[in-house]
């Protein structure tokens, strides 16, 4: 209906900024895009695919997948969103009743107004409190206080990291450290920034392991290209991976940040996610104030944490925070001012994040039922994980990974090179023609290795662990019939 | 606690990005933060003020001044957020019932995932037939219908404004125009792109009118010194200038654009705020689909809109919308992938979206008090804007133009010499130290006009017209003993 880009528009892609265009996001890039066309060709009951509905393992969004949000959060926010529910008190848990009013005092009962930039008070003390209970235990001793002034209550853990890097990256002699395979919002952010990515390589036969020597030789090639390195990006658990990293390599990432003086982005979204028996997850902000000499005051550390993941899986709330370790007070501000350019994060992902860091606790009303909630999905994805892992490792050429934590499986694909071939006939990576094809043929949403960036040659997809048992079969035999098709078509 | 910037970390200001470092917010700025310290001063008793509390008038924040969540979608919500209450439908009107029920039946029930890139297709409907039906009565004649698919939701106007920024501006050579005075958000994106500000003038004299024959000058000023003008932000009524653009002066800037092909960025987020007898609001896309010629296909709009402004006044919720018209697929698709960055707006501000663009019907058991609560802000915004200019009128030096629209007095302050060269001394523009006096000795919390850009040696303040009635005369003695106090000493 639209005609086709025109010069004489602004709005084109003829005349639109070049670094827009540059930036990738394979998470919702083109497989996805044309995900949601069948989806629209199916509702308007085509016949034309070998499938009645799509699966969407493009990404970790629980909810999407028969998850049910938790009831005790859920019943606070009915409240808070109509006071008036007070007067009825008999349909809710005592410990939901007084929490509502809880809030309801702690803000005076405006809870529709823009906050503060850096988010309601309340909710930044629940959330310094979980930090500090939750390192003081990983250290078995007292680490000290989190000011509340250094927790950043941000829409989801992107904004976050979008406000980190416009802070710290201006051009090409900017770097950034990134994992690969890295998420894909830190190379789209630095493309939009004109920065550079400076890469460091996960160990795919170790399990996605890192090594700080590594890190040095990362440095020391970009430093020679004239880059600065400013602050690197580590996730852990790993994403698009699963890895979780031992708290020996983390005191190593902590050393070699403190003599090169980079800043540490800790994405640690997926800290409760961790499922491999005897894995434990360590914060960078425990590692460093446990750490010798003056690290525990010199080594900068951003810790990203979100609503979306862990068990709560509230992705559509955008709630998230971003704890600053080491910032000077002059930094801080800017920081604070870049947030406000948006006003404040919005108000119904701060609650969730008060919610999700203040739990019922031991003899409240709905301590048993959370848990039992919490330890259901909890024991669900683990069971999820192993499965697909599994199922996985059955299928010919296809080699995985045991995932650790977070929610992805991340298998290499050894691909037939007459598939390969093809596919850089058509100008496109072989992963990427591999999951547009389980697309069209077994209507499975995967994402391709290459948006994710990966060692040259090698091949990979990312999938959800997140269908619900029931369907799990279902997604493996697509899968694996579309797989072998491939095996047998090009081998 | 924390030592200053050290040259050794690079979250410091001595290392930061220059292009954040310049980017300047004063609707957040110094005044504000000093406001927050105030605060915090005064809440552990100190009596070193002269006052007991700030009074906030730096943001259109109206449910921070007593102003009250609507009753209706406030019950909507709290049953999507605890479906569990639908077992008790005698606690609510019986449209309520039935609009939740709606909703969870077009969502699936799954409420709390990420959504589609531009958010929940029923909410997206209801925005286009929203469009439709203001756009139709306006013309008094058919517009054609609008689809769900030009229509993106975003947290807030503010997303849907940094989205546009980023896909049309590319450094220094990319230009954007402005009225002068502007909404900071502008010039702040431009700073952090690296593009260049295109100012056109709005004339006070004319109570803020603009004319298109200055558009003109300035895209041939900005040609000249090798700038490109990609886009014009139209702020239609004016922040924070409160003026109601006639629809002639649209059609002027709408044939303007059409001959140099510019995007007209319409921020009408203030359309339902109107307070001038006689005045009324037209869109862009209105003004467009009616002209002549190839106009109706070939002048690109995109159009903002927010929860935060209107009558819901639902700032924290960052709910809002953008709409696109004539821009082709594949740019749209751009926009797109630079939205899904972020994965996908907030659920709550778009379930507010929803429900502020699909409000109670004649008939519905709660139009006649979802009428009067809305009728009700309205009167009261509308007699607090003439009653603020009438106070603002008898301060000596101090001449304000009508409030036509908006939620903001931008009086001109004629300021003695004397405490002009004082502020000059201190590098500081007058209208900022008048606002950060009148801050510290009355406690009254405004934005100088020098934050949103004004003519060379004219001197404004912004303040927004929220206090309650019951206030407003605190309000404005403050400022008139503050002022006096001025211009007895320095003139």
């Amino acid at each position: 209906m639209l005609r086709a880009s025109s010069a004489r528009l602004n709005l084109t892609v003829a005349t639109m900024s070049p670094k827009a265009l540059a930036a990738e996001y394979a998470v919702r890039g083109p497989i996805a895009v044309r995900s949601g066309e069948i989806d629209r060709d199916l509702a308007k009951g085509s016949t034309k695919y070998n499938f009645k509905t799509t699966i969407k393992l493009n990404t970790g969004n629980p909810q999407n997948h028969e998850q049910k949000p938790f009831t005790f959060p859920h019943q606070v926010v009915s409240i808070l969103e109509n006071p008036a529910l007070l007067k009825h008190p008999e349909l809710f848990p005592a410990d939901v009743v007084e929490r509502a009013k809880f809030i309801l005092k702690e803000t005076g009962g405006v809870l529709g107004a823009y906050t503060a930039t850096k988010g309601f008070p309340f909710a930044r003390k629940s959330v310094a409190s979980f930090i500090e209970t939750r390192d003081n235990k990983a250290a078995g001793r007292a680490l000290g206080a989190v000011d509340p002034e250094n927790i950043f209550l941000t829409n989801g853990a992107s904004q976050a990291a979008t406000v980190l890097l416009t802070a710290l990256i201006d051009g090409r002699n900017d770097g950034l450290m990134i994992p690969i395979p890295q998420y894909p919002l830190y190379t789209a952010t630095l493309e939009l920034l004109g920065g550079s990515a400076v890469p460091y390589y996960l160990d795919e036969k170790k399990g996605w392991a890192m090594s700080a020597a590594d890190l040095e030789v990362a440095y020391g090639k970009a430093k020679d290209q004239g880059i600065t390195t400013k602050a690197i990006v580590v996730i852990n658990p790993g994403n698009p991976t699963g890895q979780v990293l031992d708290r020996a390599i983390l005191q190593d990432i902590v050393d070699w940040a403190h003599k090169r003086g980079v800043l540490i982005i800790a994405d640690e979204v997926y800290q409760e996610n961790i499922y491999a028996p005897g894995k434990k997850f360590h914060s960078f902000r425990e590692v460093v104030l446990t750490s010798k000499g003056d690290i525990p005051r010199n080594v900068q550390v951003a810790s990203l944490q979100t609503t979306s993941k862990g068990m709560f899986g509230e992705c559509g709330r955008r709630g998230g925070y971003m704890e600053m370790l080491n910032v000077p007070a002059d930094a801080m501000a800017q920081v604070e001012k870049l947030c406000a350019l948006h006003l404040s994060p919005n108000n119904c992902g701060q609650i969730m994040m008060d919610l999700m860091t203040r739990r019922p606790a031991p003899g409240d009303a709905s301590y048993e039922s959370f848990n039992a909630e919490f330890n259901g999905v909890y024991q669900s994805l683990k069971e999820r994980a192993g499965l697909l892992v599994t199922e996985l490792r059955k299928m010919p050429g296809i080699e995985c990974q045991t995932i650790e934590g977070a929610m992805y499986a991340f298998p290499n694909l050894k691909l037939p090179p007459r598939f390969c071939e093809e596919a850089i006939k058509h100008n496109e990576a072989p992963d990427f023609l591999w999951c547009m094809r389980l697309l069209e043929e077994q209507g499975v949403v995967t994402v391709p290795g290459s948006g994710f960036r990966q060692v040259e040659g090698t091949h990979h997809v990312r999938l959800t662990i997140l269908p619900p048992e029931h369907e799990m079969k279902d997604v493996t035999q697509r899968i694996a019939a579309f797989h072998s098709q491939v095996i047998a078509k090009y081998s």
